[in-house]
């Protein structure tokens, strides 16, 4: 059995690793902590999880993360590059939900997160978790930086055009909808029922967190820097992220076949027909990213369709898969729930 | 392996029913019939089961089914009772999802349903399957009357009371709650986006065809008839049935000790501690039924608060039960998914 | 014009008058006030009144509320007893949309709002805005407490029911549900679109601070003390009180007509035809109350649906009303929009 | 009073109609008809019309309308253009808000629509009803053509930037969101609210009937032939589209101040600060557009974020806006609601 320790559980991402662990064979749950709710049993705050979690909240200093072998962070920004380090050298490997060591230009990553990096040899070593992209070195990891949820939708949707460097790689445009739970559960006015609720809008256009992270993936897929407008919106959805990318052709390919080939043996990425039009829905509470292709009027515009469900493969899903690719485990394990719908 | 067979797959009782089935390590999927959608694949329909299930739906008429183990009737009311026998003749055993042998006195249920029966005898046959009730009844049974979302919710939430008749039972309140879900999948107006998001409305006050196969289930615990009050309300969730139940107290009880110790063994029934509120999403997508008792300041109405995924306890979950307990499996095969939550 | 102040104005109470307000004819707004928010243009915050509404919040100290014609109090519970007595000595009128001033008991006031009242005087002289019962007083008044907003839609479907002392006064239910604006413009976890979405809970079921004003109310109309049960429930509405009214019958009238003539010159009482099921969003942004009757299988319990826009007749419409009755306007005044459906 | 016929009146369009009719100090409503609904009272099937509407609905056939001054067809595309000529001759004036008169080129019409025109010389004749650009013409006009809903939104937003002619012409981008009542009200399964809720998809990315008419309003502005990709997508909205447009500019200018230039004027286009996110909510129930700009991280980008109320601007709203146009009445009568937020 792996040992697993959650620092910060009690946000979404927190939640959402509970009930996905909770389900999985080879895990044992040995702590879960939050500053403010120690000694507050998991179950009382998230009765979701009554007899399926027994532990409580402990306080992070006495948690006993050192013993596991692995902790995934649920945290905010800019917890784990300050507690990794003493756990990597205790042989426990980290999986950081947040965003701590996903940029590896670390001048880039205090400007965009207005701090200073507490641990920029880490922000080095660390793997950024997209398995579709770094499969093996995941394997081999001690350090995984797992991937935002906007990330995660545009770069598999814009990853094979990438690859094969067939579309104008300096005017790609991400139109990205994300549900409320992206924005974590924190007691904030604007993402409450009354305000969120038979209303959208976009936000952050001037420039968001998960811009940079978009940008840095593409370019290493690309091979060269690329030009990326990203323009997220609020959208009245509990869970679920719906890319729309557009990229100018200019080269022609079979897009479709193209897109097939590159994921023929993801589990968890799903090329559907052509002009088909996924629905966040059809992913609801599971692993899974679809994909669909269209080609507006037969134009130089490709039109990528990308959705996913935040929580989940958007952040502890995939979190869970990186773990299950770190200790050699069937990497669907406790990933192959059936999405809810409706 | 178990050869199941659906009949009447297109509608959210039929996609859940697949849903869960697709994940039971016994079950064998053989067929899914549906006039109007005959050839379609199923997954092209609902793509949350691409790479799940494979079928397509087949007419009635060519399905497979006399060569099932079981068939499940996912239909309007009216139908199983013309197809039952035929099934069952041949030794397939059924479990109806409609309302046709869920009411005992065939006269009652011609008057709520405005057809006539088509075979009382097996109205007379059929086993009401609610595992808490009748389990072992269950076990033996040929042909399984599956409850109605309403009856279910309602019904663990005053059997208690029933049986210790410690309340006055003719003036019995059920104020419920349903998600638009159990309306079922049909084009009709009234459950359009646009016309029951932000919005909320009793409906069917006069007379719900719930109201009597309750009174029976309560009235068969009880050993006596009941009087019910019960309104039902259109709720804009997706999924979820709350019921708020009255009934006044006429003998002292330590309440929450008999509500929990009739639950104890019960997998799918969660008594919470005194004075909680369950809400709806701790069971969403999940088989559990959650209770939570209140008695406001002190006095003799005892208010019991009740709360299931009508789709799952109050539909698909609970007939998959009744196949786990027909076929000596382990009951909580295929429905031990943790809610989803948020 | 009269000139009006409001002091609390960033909560949904406040924009909600202001949105009235900016289309009442003979009204001027003169300030506003928030400690929090005192510079910020009020159309900076609540971007729908750009070009309709050209105040900035004040801060209270600095405001003119004293030469106000009335102040209205959009304020937590306990503000509007500490200023309304300053105001009052200067002439100025206040109508507190708080609960300050509704409950003429004071202990029974301290009890259930935790805190010592720091004007009994002004408890014992303020009228309760609820016009359908006070018009004649409210007309006369300086200080009006403005009712509740479960209180308002439970009063109004029970009253005519206790001025004909026709129903068992001792066994009274109120099931309410609604909407989360009804919370109030809080930063509080438990309202966030993520939570409250799809998501059905009953919450104060042990005690909600309505009871003891909704006891009052119907009190005084019946003319003894009533006992009533009473389950709130938050419903994911934006806007909208639902309350279903269960009462039993003991002495036979004509419910239908009882009512139809008990608000025949109400403007703001609609009583629908028996046997409708009057929605919320048929009240939606909207001054009026809807009501039906049933009388389900005939029997003796009488339900009586009452719907609301809880922002609007339960809250800053009903406050506005007040307001055309004590300056001697139509009362209608600013309060004719059609509900908005869908 | 302007005597006002509504043909079609059961859909969203036709509600809305009669909600900002009923408040209009200057129209009298004559007759409105429904072929499924004759006989029916209007308030009977919407209740928010109760004691605001008192007219019943009227087979086609029977109804005054050569009588009326002007009538409003809310009726699926192809009818207006068999019965418009008819009133026409007889001297009444048409408002189509269908599509039967919005596209100049009749070819492209019938393409698109899917059936032959049957009065090409009306689309000839016939007014493009946006005021922004056809104000004058609109005056004088017998029958004005009602933009569609995302061609409004889509328009005002590029508008200034077509105008003058600084960005690429040849590949504007238009990402669009509405909410489900723009599909209409109609019993189709995908709108439902089990479908629809927490749910997000593109649909009609090959190609969607907008698309050739907002091409003709852009071209038409900028004086050349403009590309466009269009993407609508169904958002879990009652009311409201957002479009998110993007250009890449090819000669600099202040595009803040040559928004605002552009709209000085225009009662209902308001052009928000730099950087703003207008909401959906902010124009709920209104018949205002709010626009804001934006360029990422100064690049040659220009992002314009434009919202509406799909019903009123997008429809209801500004057909009477023409309406009061062709009749010489205040632009804004009518039409002055303050939006509903929350």
């Amino acid at each position: 059995m792996i040992k697993v320790g959650i620092v910060g559980g009690t946000g979404y991402t927190g939640v959402e690793l509970l009930r996905l662990l909770a389900q999985h064979p080879q895990v044992e749950l040995a702590a879960i902590t939050s500053r403010g709710e120690a000694g507050t049993r998991v179950a009382d705050m998230f009765p979701s999880l009554r007899g399926r979690v027994d532990l409580a909240f402990s306080d992070p200093k006495d948690a006993p993360l050192a013993s596991c072998d692995v902790v995934f962070f649920a945290t905010p920004n800019g917890i784990a590059m300050q507690q990794a380090r003493s756990l990597l050298d205790r042989g426990v490997r980290v999986i950081d939900l947040a965003a701590d060591f996903r940029i590896k230009d670390v001048p880039t990553w205090e400007q965009w997160y207005g701090m200073s990096h507490a641990a920029p040899e880490l922000a080095a070593e660390a793997v950024y978790g997209l398995p579709e992209v770094n499969r093996d070195a995941i394997r081999k990891a001690r350090l995984v930086a797992n991937p935002g949820c906007y990330p995660t939708a545009v770069q598999l949707g814009f990853l094979p055009l990438m690859e094969a460097r067939c579309v104008d790689l300096g005017n790609l445009i991400a139109d990205c909808k994300s549900g409320v739970s992206g924005a974590g559960r924190k007691a904030e006015t604007h993402i409450l029922f009354a305000e969120a609720s038979d209303n959208f809008k976009a936000y952050g256009v001037a420039g968001h967190r998960h811009l940079p992270e978009i940008r840095q993936g593409l370019g290493l897929r690309a091979g060269v820097p690329v030009g990326l407008t990203f323009v997220p919106h609020l959208t009245p959805l509990i869970r679920g992220i719906h890319a729309t990318l557009y990229a100018r052709i200019t080269r022609e390919e079979d897009f479709q076949s193209l897109f097939e080939r590159r994921y023929a043996n993801e589990p968890f990425v799903d090329v559907l027909p052509p002009k088909s039009h996924p629905e966040t829905r059809s992913v609801r509470a599971s692993n899974i990213c679809r994909i669909a292709l269209h080609r507006p009027q037969g134009g130089d515009i490709l039109v990528v369709l990308s959705v996913i469900d935040n929580l989940v493969k958007g952040a502890a899903g995939q979190a869970i898969h990186n773990m299950n690719l770190m200790f050699d485990l069937d990497e669907c394990t406790a990933l192959a729930q059936v999405p809810v719908l409706p």
